[in-house]
């Protein structure tokens, strides 16, 4: 049995590698698990040997100290891995088997989970519905940037790629389905985007830019993304997005320049609560880009809002930001008939039909998202760097595939 | 050529009935009526001896003088007609049909009637897209709370009623066809309500006693009812709904009281901006329902918002709800998954099935709305008994049809 | 460990109560038991003691000799009960649970049940997609017409009522929900039923009837059977639905005669490959159903076809039909660009809806399809009843919960 | 005012420009005139000077003589012009619009029309729902391969392009938009093509191609198209597809050979039924394509039926295909839960999209199916060679504005 060594959360703005246990089929007591979660038997799941596993801007809040994470957190819920041990229930998944992780752990055997919505799984965090590895406040699963990962109800989460050297071969692709390629396709999709679409994007982050791959796969005729970081939208144009610097103020008159109109079919934001208002210099504002997207979306549009709103953030800007209230123009998309949807991404829609577009050249995710490998003891760095604006997608190799 | 008499507002908590032009196929100068709209032609339209116009929740917005509506407006926009003139232009709609008028002012010749969105037609209102007869901001149609009414596109817009006597004699039912009953149908639709569902809505006025009609009609298992209005929720409890007196605060643990969870599967909005807090003696809170929404709503679930929210309130209560900016706790519905559908609904999806039902006696609207016909000189006193709180849906009767 | 007794299909036209071992953890060889399975271990599984299992119409397809199924094959997919024991692998089921089992098998582990596709799963038959209980050709799982059944994949496939006393009290309707009220509810849906519809279902069957209710649950308008038995046509007047009696003709004269056209929105074919000709006297004709419902469904509207069709016949009327081969007039259709949709209802994405408007008492579907609930050894009289046209559902009570 | 050039069935074979009268705001008595159609006032129409209009392989069933089509009918369904002249009730459409005609003749008024079913409209046609251009019994309304046609209800069915230089340049793609390219998109997503799907498309004609560039556009993983003759399958390895040459008879194991199982997603039927068996040398077998297409789409698929089947085939190769009957092996389908969408494609509920798609260089319609300008006088060459099985889409020139 060999030793694990992961990436812990150790205190505002740092991250460090620590020795972990190597999993068993239980999940045992430690920082962040949930009391009702100690002791758990997971004889349904797997072990994993990572494969890869990338660093994600939603692990970035509890890096900055906003959230209750506490110290030695294990990070990581973009995950995918080598089967090296089977639970005794697990009857599908074998050892050998290179598979991917839906960052959103779901049972299988809950109505939400019958019903496809696996973001919401019912059974898997004590807290409330839906939970993910290596959260605050997600019932205590340990995170996978690790080398050496529990994945319980491994039959139903996992998805297992048809050909293993075809997997390792296009692994800096196939990597993106644990979480960001399916989130940005889920903005997309439930933004309306369709063949023709208009789109705008908020955020270039690798949310925005999966969002952006996405809506060209799903047939937009424009796709316009706006940031304020110069890189990160060069970045974008490298696959024919259109582009917006919003340090120069609000989208709709740029937008017009390009489609000689101020608005478009479709949004999605995929910045979410820690947005900065537009205009050069400006400050945390939180309802900057929902607001925004109200402003730039024609009546009858949708906005999908993969960006992730908080219920508290003790380091938001003022009381209404602390408790988690946005002041929202909602009369604006009312007289619009805007629609909105709201929350995590449940993975195991989208992750199957996306997989088949990679294997089969149809998108290159990681191309688009700018992926890099790099070893688990740089996770650190990559996080410095990623928070520093990177046009990166960091990508962890804890056990070597990807040299 | 008859004379015209009218209900035209006349200042805050003011109406009358006044003497105006009986109408022609052009839409001439008057009050509220857009420059760009002044001498637009109408060949395509048909004059309507009104059979019924009913006082709707919206118009009381305007009569209490929180809108820039002018005096001598035009009111009324839920109107039931006999078709006594027609166009050069029309083809299919005859004189003596007797047809629905859909709220909503369609081209039926733009991109989005094109695609069913008739709610934001692109050609009726200079100003935005959509429109409705007597409101003020849409273009200047002239209300149907009148003996006669212009109905423009009438080919498009009217649903005629297949037999004359059967629609006269169900005509307190079929007058709900032109806004409440599809209004509310939207809102139980676009909160997702389905065979065996849980439904909260909220508010107990004509809009919501029409959605709390739909979502029985649509197979809810059960429909629940909030209000502070005692005699509205009686009215409610009539046909079949559960009941909750939003006086003695939150929903939630009522909500339990009557499932076993304190929460429900789908949820609509039949209040809009001119909420009030709950609890015993509340003023007016305007973000109250949708963020009690949020709560009551389980994880996955989708609110529907038939209920009006505004660009701007002059009667708002502070600086924020002047502008129609409300403070939303959205992390709350972004953690639960959440969908929201905003906006006028789009009558024509839904009136012509809707109709089926009703001539079919599937539904009995009229009944549970508590439809009561008075004259159209009684307008005044039902505009002031409807706006104390009476729970009924008081139906003009410009042309005795109705005696 | 108790005895088992079972209703055993022993040879063209015979059905007899026989003895078979209580159920295992296991699934052992026996009559009808693809090679495959034999010996395939079901930790997660649970054996029931049987509290209802209805006789089913495409059970009669077997007893009539029109299948290869072998003797002593136990009979029963209409299934549900009390959890008497639990596998080591179950973990959200309970001993003491009252479930109800869909009639399709199903893993919850491959892509088909990810996708809500349970009626086509890919782990539980050998042969192709898709399982049942009790039924040729189908992998071997034990019939449930009997004491004691085992239900693979518990967690997955079990509905459990939220309370035991509710339940027991509303078993003849609950029992509905393993099969035919899904079932129909499938044909209703996938016919495009809606709130307005005008409708007809070919045959007064259960499944018609449940059909029928379904139709009348979704809000159809109105809601037509057809069928030759008088008797089951009087049964579905009950409910409030329109007959026409298929042994004066075609329908679609009798459908003018009460819709004013000779056209319906929407048709369902509860019916399938054993149809008869129409009109008195007229002798079995496969096609017969399809080409009618092409006929009298207007232009735009859909065929939902829960009706069986087979790949073979071995008791076809001619060389044709023993292939499974029907002569259709597709052009029909397709001038009025019909959709059709076929194939086991998929009873899990219906029946917890269906449950709830039941227990909620929004339906009787016990009342509408006559439950009648009869003891175990009384099962050949109630196949022999059933066989002869009795507008009657036998809820077979192996165990005395419907006394 | 000018004369008119036109291009007309003369008789089984036979193909010819002849002078015809220059159209006027009434459609007058004349070949194939339904007398009910006889002198319909068009004020809702416009006259178009034609920019670019195509040959179809549905007018080869008139020009092979398969039909009733009289002598001297002006063909051509497939049409683009620039408005010469607008009826008095005309209001969006102007002068100088370049504008696509959608092949199905619409209203805008009728319940059909309002739901989105242009493609079954219930006005145009006195013989039923749905009507086109220059083709038989549909209503009589004049073809398109003229320098001149009339366009009734011009707001409803034109869609105009947005600026004249760039759709003059584009126009070959542009073009596609008034059938071919809508209409084998239609057969996509009514298979249910999607991101990561597998697909097969029955035929490699014109339709066959713009349904796998459909596909393309929609997603797909894998595109693969079949069909007995090179050249055309050549043209479909131009832009992605994989091919299958039936003359090598069934596709289940080629598909196997490119996929690893005989199986795909969906399926799209192009050919209709004037089908050939597969094999070399085989006949005519009308039922063949959808019998195949059965076999190989996997359980839970759906299959877009584009391909024309006809209610009589006077060319029918026996009794029961003359009468559109069809032997068809439904229980493989029902035992597959397959799903089946026949019918015209209804042009506007897709082309704005698509035309998006082709202004914004997303897609090549007119590389992929060799689009070639001919002038009008080689029509009768530009049907021969196309029913001769040329890899082209004739497109006709008749006022040189391709040059």
């Amino acid at each position: 049995m060999s030793g694990n060594k992961a990436v812990a959360y150790k205190g505002p703005g740092v991250v460090e590698v620590i020795d972990i246990d190597y999993p068993t089929f239980e999940l045992k007591d430690g920082p962040g698990v949930n009391p009702a979660n100690v002791g758990r038997k997971v004889p349904h799941g797997v072990i994993l040997r990572t494969v890869a596993t990338n660093i994600c801007g939603s692990d970035q809040h509890m890096v900055r100290g906003r959230t209750t994470a506490p110290a030695d957190l294990v990070l990581g819920h973009e995950i995918t891995g080598e089967v090296v041990e089977v639970g005794p229930d697990v009857e599908f998944i074998k050892v050998g088997d290179i598979c991917s992780v839906p960052f959103n752990i779901a049972c299988g055997r809950c109505r939400n989970c019958k019903e496809r919505k696996t973001g919401i799984c019912l059974n898997v965090n004590p807290d409330r519905p839906g939970s993910a590895y290596g959260y605050v406040d997600m019932g205590g699963w340990v995170g996978g940037q690790a080398e050496y990962v529990l994945v319980p109800y491994a039959d139903w989460n996992l998805l297992k790629f048809p050909d293993r050297d075809q997997a390792l071969e296009k692994m800096l692709d196939l990597t993106m389905l644990s979480d960001i390629f399916p989130t940005g396709f889920h903005g997309a999709v439930t933004a309306g985007v369709g063949v023709g679409s208009t789109v705008y994007i908020a955020g270039a982050g690798p949310v925005g830019l999966a969002a952006a791959t996405s809506a060209h796969l799903l047939g937009a005729a424009v796709v316009i993304v706006g940031d304020m970081n110069a890189e990160r939208l060069a970045q974008a144009r490298t696959f024919g997005c259109e582009t917006i610097d919003l340090s120069n103020g609000d989208p709709g008159s740029q937008i017009e320049q390009l489609l000689g109109v101020p608005e478009v079919d479709c949004a999605v934001d995929a910045v979410g609560f820690e947005a900065k208002g537009h205009g050069h210099g400006a400050g945390e504002a939180p309802a900057t880009v929902l607001n925004s997207l109200m402003d730039i979306t024609a009546a009858g549009g949708s906005l999908g809002i993969p960006g992730l709103y908080v219920t508290g953030d003790p380091g938001g800007i003022d009381a209404a930001a602390q408790k988690g209230a946005l002041s929202l123009s909602l009369g604006t998309g009312w007289a619009k008939s805007l629609a909105f949807t709201t929350g995590q991404c449940p993975v195991m829609k989208y992750n199957r039909g996306l997989m088949m577009a990679i294997l089969h050249d149809k998108v290159s995710i990681a191309k688009n998202v700018n992926a890099q490998a790099i070893s688990l003891t740089d996770a650190p760095r990559g996080y410095a760097e990623f928070d520093a604006g990177a046009a990166t997608k960091y990508v962890l190799n804890p056990n070597g595939y990807l040299d």
